[in-house]
């Protein structure tokens, strides 16, 4: 095979190149059949079910059947319509075959699902080679292989398997969270908690093996549509020149968690997505010089997200602990004692203050009191929110269930007007603050830890913008 | 006053000093009246409806009303009966009249409840002091001041304000974990967080300031019930040597989350109950010596239980890790690698083994494999259990959410035969396993990281155990 004149377009790969994955007006199924368990099928289903796609789908399969909604043929030269995006979830040994039919037939936009690639020895290293090689000839830009593809809860595009449940659920809440996961199992765990924590969700892609499309390409993306925080699982990384090279670029915040800190789990990882991961230090420096937000748990990937969405930037490291029981006071101060935020210090003013209020146990910091009416805890919030020697407020309080929710929200918009954070968390009325999170969109954290790391990083993500804040005016 | 006669049995005091807490014949509560509000009443209310108390019942206030299906009196005087217990929520200066009361008429287990003693300045202390000599001179016991006191899931026993709506759930899950908390609130967030999680308890106190009975009485008492696992939040220790002779003494774990780790949350604790937190490296030497599992969140009060309770110990530190996905795979090895426990090497056979059933990935450790049938999932833990080189099992694995339920249940139940513990977790199901948690009251944990410290904490307790061993036969 020559060189393609598609080879010169392809240098100037770019942002544009992504649109169809996401958004495309039709799309073709590679291997979709009405067989039992068959993965393409799901697909189709979630297309029409899940989602409400409205564009066009097409099943190939050898049998030429009609699947879930989706048209059937048995071979894309029977499709005479435009296709933007092609789908492929068959044996790995035919996928060569029908990147070159997609790629003479003009698609530029290929989502390879199945496996059977470089994560399986050397045979399947030659079969990425090959399709690399294909991708480039004809210009094509591939998710994949050994993924689970692409959501869009904007567009109403899907073609994830096996998460029909998830799905349905996400699809009622579009949102300005969007996910890049190297991983199908960490994209079903996300999807799973987003089923009760709903942060609004705009894309999830799994990227798998990322053969040619990686983080980097879809953070420069991400930059560029209504996402407001990227949040990314990484099991390697090809190119860390273009993923600093992306994350510099944007002023959204990046969040990663990358498995393989230890080398047991580099180990396993490279028997999983086939990359060599880098020795942790590396990337953990990496990190630092970018402004990514490395995450300690693969939780934080669908509970921190909400504190950059719902709440301003923590814009200071002075922390007010509000606290309905001394054991969360303290076991607050614990936490903070272990970041680089700071308990802050009460003007006398501000303690005296606080002490006329019935109810105050403690009117220094962490401000402690006993059960009281809401219109109590609004002067609180007030009061160490306007007072100018608190920047954030660290809320581990417990609250008469009747109105823990009104209470919570009435602070949120609060924190909003003031321009000051405020991380919720309650310990006895987690229930029905649960629901609220859910129903009101409120910024709940399931434990005090996670609250905790809700401010710290809302303080990088400050401390990051600041530095790299150009002046208004250059000469 | 002079010296007693009582104060000679006093010195004799033990467990059995603290039976009728927990399993009281008859009650007074001294405060309980009908007005808004009333917390007295809120406890009248818990034992007639909430634990459907079996035993006599009776209200003191002024008016000498009936509340809530307590009988009214106004002063002790009036009752003719025996009685066993006091619950005292009146105002803090008139309980050392009430105290004097109490121990003129021969009751011997108090439970004070209102707070204004220790933990409020020098005014409190004096009170305290008070009530402390009162105690000593009619050789009365005394749970609190400043406390939320007592609940006993077996005897129908509960004299806690305010939490009548998560001590109906817990009534219906009588069990073998036991709770000692220092602090209300803990009390509120463990016992929300066990609506969900239904470990099954057995009883549950809180400490308060502790003038009397504290953490090492109630450790050496529940080593006497049916307790299976004593779970402990402090704030401070006032006697250490005590506290190490009861957990010594016991085979039972003993489970302690200690605040006040940072220099700020010991201040934080002090204006709580009023104790003096102690340095926090000496409680942890401590807690080493004397076999006390420190727990590092107090989430994991609820958590970890399970691990003892339906688990087997693990006896020794090699894990396999079990995943249908190479990220957490990848997780779970580095997870492990916080810990002293390792990653389990596979002999050329057990490889072999495994690598001969369809579906497997990766035959050495940690095991991952694609979606497969149930009885392909047990032929694996079989493998792995029965090798000889695995002494536990780390389960990291998402599954088909139709038999999820099942293959767990059956997994619980070959590891108990086998006498090796797996800790569990599913990434993609955690919402049908955790209904599975409650129905069938399988140990599965929330998250990766409780289910390593599950692991951690087995194996600190079979080790702590294993060298306290005594020989079978002393000459």
């Amino acid at each position: 095979m020559s060189m393609s004149p598609a080879m010169k377009i392809h240098e100037a790969r770019g942002v544009s190149d992504m649109e169809k994955f996401f958004n495309p007006s039709s799309v073709v199924i590679f291997g979709a059949s009405n067989a039992k368990f068959n993965l393409g099928a799901m697909i189709c289903k979630a297309l029409r079910d899940a989602v409400q796609y409205p564009g066009q789908v097409y099943a190939v399969n050898s049998a030429g059947d009609d699947v879930a909604g989706a048209k059937g043929c048995q071979a894309l030269e029977d499709i005479r319509e435009d296709i933007d995006l092609a789908v492929i979830i068959t044996p790995a040994s035919v996928i060569p075959g029908l990147i070159q039919k997609c790629g003479a037939r003009g698609i530029r936009n290929v989502i390879i699902e199945s496996s059977g690639f470089s994560e399986k020895g050397e045979e399947g290293r030659k079969l990425q080679n090959e399709i690399d090689r294909l991708a480039r000839f004809y210009a094509l830009r591939i998710i994949g292989p050994n993924c689970l593809g692409v959501l869009d809860i904007e567009r109403r595009f899907c073609c994830m398997y096996g998460a029909e449940e998830i799905v349905s659920v996400l699809v009622r809440h579009p949102g300005p969270v969007s996910y890049i996961l190297q991983s199908g199992g960490v994209a079903e765990l996300v999807g799973e908690r987003l089923m009760d924590d709903r942060l609004g969700v705009n894309k999830m892609v799994c990227i798998g093996n990322k053969s040619d499309v990686n983080e980097a390409d879809l953070i420069d993306y991400f930059d560029t549509d209504h996402t407001e925080v990227i949040c990314v699982y990484l099991e390697n990384v090809k190119d860390g020149r273009k993923l600093m090279r992306a994350v510099k670029k944007t002023r959204k915040p990046v969040l990663v968690y990358k498995s393989g800190k230890s080398e047991a789990g580099r180990a396993a990882a490279l028997s999983h997505t086939a990359g060599m991961a880098q020795n942790d230090a590396v990337f953990d420096g990496a990190c630092r010089q970018a402004g990514i937000i490395r995450l300690q748990s693969i939780e934080e990937l669908h509970a921190l997200p909400k504190m950059f969405t719902r709440m301003p930037l923590l814009s200071g490291n002075r922390i007010a602990v509000f606290t309905t029981s001394g054991a969360f006071g303290s076991v607050g101060a614990d936490l903070l004692a272990g970041t680089n935020l700071v308990m802050a210090e009460f003007s006398d003013e501000t303690k005296s203050r606080l002490s006329r209020i019935p109810g105050v146990f403690n009117a220094a910091n962490p401000v402690d009191i006993g059960p009281a009416p809401p219109e109590i805890y609004l002067e609180i919030y007030n009061i160490l929110l306007t007072s100018g020697e608190v920047d954030g407020m660290l809320h581990l309080a417990g609250m008469w269930r009747d109105f823990v929710q009104d209470v919570m929200q009435a602070l949120v918009g609060f924190c909003r007007r003031q321009r000051k954070p405020a991380a919720l968390y309650a310990y006895n009325s987690m229930g029905k603050l649960l629901a609220a999170r859910q129903e009101k969109e409120l910024p709940v954290f399931y434990t005090a830890e996670e609250a905790v790391r809700a401010l710290e990083v809302s303080y990088q993500q400050y401390l990051y913008l600041d530095k790299k804040e150009e002046p208004l005016w250059k000469p």
